[in-house]
């Protein structure tokens, strides 16, 4: 993982955002946003961010698995809060593909994420090439 | 509960409004929304509305428990959708109040919530009367 | 709904039961259990449930899809708790079945959920009988 | 990071369990438990872990707050499904503190997460060190 440089805390870096509403269920009892719906929030920005570039959902002959996630934890975030999340690629490989996010409350970063996804072939279940197509679009969204 | 008067599933009779990404973490097995997802929902809506007729936080002498929750699932609901949560007032009662909720995709009613709540004092976690002022908030909401 | 009996409170009426730890993260802001970790409860139970009767997976051709539910929160619940969840039947109708379940800590009830659930043809999903055998297997457990 | 020792994924090498019961809403859409599940069953370890060491409540004058996670899923997981979760300490700074802990279904390592965490004083909200009866217990489930 040394290679894999940080998902950047600059709002300026990103150019995919999806918003969100942060929900009453997200906090837990020390009051504050849970670690895990920082997981969730991320996971959502993950699939939008790939649903935009065509490369996700029943119809696609691949599938996209998470196999290492990093979530660095900067701020604390509270209820009610209006939050928006930045995407985009981190490092691409043959059949793998590492995504770079950030949760801002303002222009402040609250929380990044590195995604280190692997594509699989929907039939076989075994790691297969990123497509030229969705390589093309990944590429447009470069973090680094 | 035979008096409980049912939400209404028609989106003009609401006054107070929030509104809500579904999120990939909602799907269920299946491939909807999942019906926790839903209780998620009401609980946001349920908050939002105590919170706007100032009724609801840390700094008031009083807690807002749920007593009895029934939720009605009308229709499915699918990935990605914009949602948003009516809320309203079906009965007042001397320390219980009982709060109707619907989530709506356009017009389309999917869920109704029934939900009865009772003040109880923040100290002794007794039921204590409803007061005078959020009586009146709360009465003009009524959809009844 | 006036018609559906209650789900029993009293644990020596379930004949079928389901064990389960409190999880941190089934806590609120306010210390104790959330509501809609009472919804989870009960779908794990009603799914165990269903499962157990051979009537709920993959290679059935109908769906059992929840229509109403109806919680009551009787008690509070904290952090550490083992529980275990009591599931039955309290009605079954052509192409419907309400199904009873209880959460308790040792004997104490501290929730009840009645849920009716209609089933599905798994190809046109539309409302389809309760096939004989899951009705033979549903009437050994009523709870009425 | 590159200091940071991995969790190990042999079984023998923890001396802390928690067990658990996979629920069906720890499902996603693509049929498998979800990333965000794995999260919150460390975070249950993570606190059981804590509590068994006397590190963690609303009596200590610290918090335990988590600064990263790294997760990596190394296996799908279906349900049903019993699971075990070990803990154990891979660092051990001044006001800091590495947990490791593994998912396990029999022997077989489905995930693993290394966890930073930092102690803080409940008062002020800032690090603390970590008090040398918490060193002293920590140290005796070091993992490396």
């Amino acid at each position: 993982m040394s290679a894999v440089p940080s998902a950047p805390t600059d709002p300026a870096r990103y150019r995919f955002w999806v918003a969100e509403e942060v929900r009453f269920a997200d906090l837990d009892v020390q009051g504050h946003v849970n670690n895990n719906a920082f997981g969730v929030f991320f996971e959502h920005g993950r699939v939008e961010f790939l649903r935009h570039l065509d490369g996700f959902g029943p119809d696609k002959p691949w599938l996209i698995a998470l196999a290492r996630s990093v979530i660095d934890y900067r701020a604390e975030l509270h209820y009610p809060a209006s939050i928006r999340i930045g995407m985009g690629v981190l490092r691409l490989g043959n059949t793998s593909l590492t995504l770079g996010g950030a949760v801002f409350k303002g222009d402040a970063c609250i929380s990044t994420q590195e995604a280190v996804c692997v594509l699989l072939d929907a039939g076989t279940r075994r790691p297969t090439p990123v497509p030229d197509s969705l390589r093309a679009a990944l590429s447009s969204h470069s973090l680094v």
